[in-house]
C-alpha cells in the first residue's frame, strides 16, 4: 500500500496504471500531472486521478512513487523539472519503451537520495489520452523491470508489487538486453512499416497509384505505420544503437532473398519462406498456449 | 452465358469464381479438375462444380472457357497438359498473381487457335482448398485484366463479362504495369514479412527468445509471413525482375532511416515517419470512401 502516487502524463499508459492500482486498492491518492489541462480534467472526471496540476514539481512534492508516462523525448525535461521537488526516498519509475535511455536520464538529472526503477509494460493500443485508459490494460501482459546493480532492493520490490497489482506478469532483465529484444520485435517492425509505405509512396506516377491496388495484406503489414511519428522518433533515437543493428540484420535477410531471386534459386527461397512461416506459426501457437493457461 | 466452364484448381480462387458465376446464372456446366480427388469430391458436394476429373486434358475437351487457378509454379505443367485437348476458339483465362509470366507460359505452350486472356482478382483470404470458396469473394473487389495488342477483342469481353458477373470491378492495364504495381503493394510486403521473422529468429540465444516479447504490432506486421511458402516462392520467381527492384527501393528507405539514426537527426526521422503515416492514413480514408459509395 502506498500513500501518494504521482502520474506524469495521464494517457493510455499512465492512466491505466492508475486505474488498475486504484481498482486493486493499493494506492491512497493519485495526483495527475501533464501539460494538457483538458486531459487532466477529463482524467479526474473519469476517476483516473484524485487531483491534478500542470506544475510537475508541485505534483511530485508529496509523492511516494512517481510514474513517468510521457514519450521518451520528454524524459530529460520531466526529470530536470521534478528533480529539485522529489522527497527523500521517493521511488521514480516509468513505462517507456527504451530502458537504457530512461536510466541514463535518471542518472543525469535525479538526485542521489531517490530511487529509480525502470520498467516497460508490453501492452498498448492505438489510442492515446486519458480517455483511452482502462483498468485491465495490463492484465496478463508482460512487464519488464530492468534493475541495475545499484538499484535499491526494497524500491525494486515496491515497483514489482505495483505492476503485479495491475495484473501484469513481471520479468526482470538488464536494460541493455531489454533494448535489444524490443528493437527486434517492436521497434524494427515499426521502422520497416514506415519505410515500406515510403517506398510505395515514392512510386506514384502518371496514371497509376500503387496504393489503389493494396489489399488486406498491405493493410495489416502497415497498420503500425499509422502510429505516432513523434513517439517513434523518440523511441528510435533513444534506442539508436540497437535500432541500427536491427536494420542491418533485416537488410541481411532481404539481401539473402534478393540473391536467391538473382540466381533464380527456388529451393533457397522456399527454405527462407518456410523457416519464417514455421517460426511465426510456432510463436502464435505458443501464445495461444499461454492464453489458454 | 457460356456453356461449359473448366476450372483447373478448385480452391479458394477457382472455387469462388465458379460459385459466383453459377449464382449469377451465366454458366451452364462447370467441370472441376486438379490433383486432389478428395478436394474435387468435396467441391461437387458443395455445389461448386457439376462434375470433376483428375485428367486435365479430359476436363478441357468441351470447355468454352478454361479458368486456370493453380499456383504460378504449376502454369507450365497445366498449359502443356491441356494444350492438345483445347477446342478451337476456347478462351483460357487465369487468376494468378503475376501476369507477364502467365502470358509467357501461354505463348510457350498454348495453340494459336485458342485465346488467352490473363486476369488477376485482388481478393483472397488466408484459407485454401474448395472448402474455403464462397460466392461473394470477389464482390466489389478489383479484378485486373491484362490484354495484349494481339488479344481477341470478343474473347477479352467474355472474360470481362464473367468477372463483372462475379461482382468484381474490372480494370484493364498492361501486364508489365500490373506486375510492378503488385510487386510494390503485395509481393514486397510478403517478402519483407518473411525476412523480418527470419531476422528475429536469427537472434534467439541463451536465456532470451525475442519472440516471447512480441505483441500485437508484430503479429499484424508478420501475419502474411504465415502464408504459403510454395505459393510465394512461385510468385517471387515469376515476378523476379520487379521483385528485385522493389527490394532495392525498400532498402533505400531503410538506409535513409539508418543514416538519420547514425547522424542523430530527429527532424529527418520525424519527416520520414510523418510522410509514411500521412500516406497510409490517406489510403485508408480513400478506401473507406470507396466502401461507402
Amino acid at each position: 500500500m502506498i500513500g501518494t502516487l504521482a502520474v506524469i502524463g495521464v494517457g493510455l499508459i499512465g492512466g491505466s496504471f492508475s486505474l488498475a492500482l486504484k481498482d486493486a486498492g493499493v494506492v491512497k491518492h493519485v495526483i495527475g500531472a501533464g501539460r494538457g489541462e483538458e486531459n487532466l480534467k477529463l482524467a479526474q472526471e473519469l476517476g483516473i486521478v484524485d487531483s491534478w496540476t500542470t506544475d510537475l514539481a508541485e505534483a511530485v512534492r508529496d509523492a511516494d512513487v512517481v510514474m513517468i508516462a510521457v514519450p521518451m523525448g520528454g524524459y530529460a525535461r520531466v526529470m530536470q523539472t521534478i528533480a529539485p521537488a522529489l522527497k527523500e526516498g521517493a521511488i521514480v519509475t516509468d513505462g517507456g519503451s527504451t530502458k537504457q535511455h530512461a536510466l541514463e536520464m535518471a542518472k543525469a538529472y535525479l538526485p542521489e537520495n531517490v530511487h529509480m526503477v525502470a520498467a516497460h509494460p508490453l501492452a498498448g493500443t492505438e489510442k492515446s489520452g486519458a480517455a483511452a485508459a482502462f483498468k485491465d490494460l495490463y492484465q496478463k501482459h508482460l512487464c519488464i523491470v530492468t534493475p541495475e546493480e545499484e538499484t535499491s532492493e526494497p524500491a525494486k520490490q515496491v515497483v514489482i508489487d505495483l505492476w503485479q497489482a495491475t495484473g501484469a506478469k513481471v520479468l526482470e532483465m538488464p536494460a541493455a538486453e531489454h533494448d535489444v529484444l524490443l528493437a527486434s520485435v517492436s521497434h524494427l517492425p515499426h521502422l520497416a512499416a514506415f519505410a515500406l509505405v515510403n517506398a510505395v509512396n515514392g512510386q506514384k506516377r502518371d496514371g497509376y497509384d500503387p496504393f489503389a491496388f493494396a489489399a488486406g495484406g498491405f493493410r495489416d503489414f502497415t497498420r503500425i505505420a499509422s502510429s505516432s511519428p513523434v513517439m517513434w522518433r523518440d523511441i528510435a533515437l533513444a534506442n539508436r544503437g540497437a535500432m541500427i543493428a536491427q536494420i542491418d540484420a533485416f537488410k541481411y535477410e532481404l539481401d539473402a532473398m534478393k540473391q536467391a531471386l538473382l540466381s533464380d534459386d527456388g529451393e533457397e527461397l522456399l527454405q527462407q519462406f518456410t523457416s519464417a512461416k514455421e517460426a511465426r506459426d510456432a510463436w502464435l501457437a505458443s501464445k495461444e498456449e499461454v492464453n489458454k493457461s
